[in-house]
């Protein structure tokens, strides 16, 4: 099994509902670093297991939809957790890939997953198959 | 599948038995930055795979039985490697899981995974299901 | 010159003002990985800079007045960027230097710089006399 | 499931051919941070999953042979992208370890996989069975 | 003393001429991360050591004419070496700098200083004042 | 200004004596990730602030006389602080270049500062002239 990871970031604000949140139920906000991983069992016939420019790009327009803003209003009512976005991501990844904007080999992708580094010392993943 | 990782250290003495080992059959010591990582399938109803303060506490606790201490007199006899302290702290976190200290969501985890980077070029992990 | 650094972070929201700032004039937020740095010329009587424990107590003190907060409520008409962060904590850090709360030994300090991380790809540092 | 990884690096030039890689069709090069990761169901007698400085050493070896290199000699009409490399190291790495290399015990892993990173924002991977 | 860093990366072919270089006098590769850090006395008008957007963007324009590209042609019969390409950056930063392109605010930075790390256990710095 | 780093590690035991220190007063121990900085103003004939292989290699001797010992017994009576250690690299590293065992050109070098990584949220530096 090979993968392609790439790493792009985005910075935005939000805030939790319930009282597990503790004093991130204020309005506070995060620097998201966001690593998107694509798995496939057999390279290409250019030996990549995606086009990484492409794939870096598409990741970059993905964050570009949520960067600077506040989650609060793009997501209303829903606790935009970590864990959260990273299937947000790694969908709308998934949906490029299946739609053709990663070109036709990325069509052999088997999974996606996507990791957000919320700091140095806590992070979450949500991995998904194609 | 959804997991959330969180990190913490603790910094101990130790020696090992058998030639294997060279050097580090004399009595030295390391720093263990230790990522403990939690699975489930689905988030619960805040949207979290665990409570996140939660786990980093108990992380905290586990570590701080063994932090600052001599493991050849925690754990008379035994070669206590990397990749066998993983094991011990990812079975005492499944431990805590199941007695209900990270809360009654929590016992829909589905795995654990602990990684002790023992420096910046050797790190060991033990996985396992819960 | 010695120097002894201890790390945490705080995770914010806030805006900026100005055309400087482009998308970043709208409501966002970051996670702050916060350096503080302590500088002296010769170690005290227990061959240490400063009382690291206490060090990283007083960091965590001054973050968690900042920290799950909105700045612009905090700092009204304030443009909080990172550079400009960096010097509140360093300085905040000194008056507990200089009011004694990091211990008579830490009156030797000659310097404190502080250094925030925005992303992996960029951070900024306010360094001081004390 | 447990896991020991080592980490070292290479030093090479290379050139892609294929439209799909622009200006990296050009004669360029790369720093690859490489991290081998060797995994078995169960610790050996010396509660380890591999002589881990028998292994630092076989990964040095496969690398140097490639180190300080144009792999455009090395690997003449083959794009010699990341996720290859990977696969490259990961059978040379599997082949050391079937053959006795890494010694008896070594028998026991069950798999490798090989992670190349080639900047702070990119890298691959392969995994195979052992 | 204020400082603002960015971080990019290069990858580029070369070779080095003299015995101390070892097999490095073959033609080999490196992938640079670089950091470029901007001082300056006091913040400007915006609380900024400078428009971090146009220093990253000179940044990458800078490495956009090294990246990709085999440095034997770029610089004959110069030994490329990590420290001496961290000065040919930081001047070509500082040039821009002092022709306004970083904006007039910039012209109030006292320094600058260029940091290439060539892999996880070895980099080069040059610093200058402006 | 030039410099250039290289990194190495070791893994000791020790304890230290002052109730400052807590815990710490039990025996425990530590991996040190050890950045050694070389400094000059101008470069040598071949384009360097050093041999680096030489400064790897010199790096490495002087750790492995304290790496996987215990230096309660290596200091007796000493508290062997991170930064307190710091200096001890430094010193030994300045020695070696005094007295020629890093080639005659490092005889122009002005400066070492010496950085031990505690752990990912700890680190202690010893900076001189030569």
């Amino acid at each position: 099994m090979f993968s392609v990871t790439v790493r792009d970031h985005m910075m935005i604000a939000h805030s939790f509902q319930g009282v597990v949140f503790g004093p991130a139920q204020r309005l506070h906000g995060a620097t998201f670093v966001v690593d998107a991983t694509f798995r496939r069992t057999e390279l290409d016939q250019d030996n990549v297991v995606i086009d990484i420019g492409a794939a870096a790009a598409e990741l970059k327009a993905i964050l570009s939809d949520l960067n600077y803003r506040n989650l609060d209003e793009e997501f209303a009512d829903v606790n935009t957790t970590t864990e959260w976005l990273a299937k947000v991501i790694a969908d709308r990844l998934a949906h490029r890939v299946t739609t053709g904007a990663l070109g036709p080999s990325a069509r052999s992708l088997t999974g996606i997953s996507v990791t957000l580094h919320e700091s140095h010392v806590a992070w979450a993943s949500y991995e998904r198959a194609l």
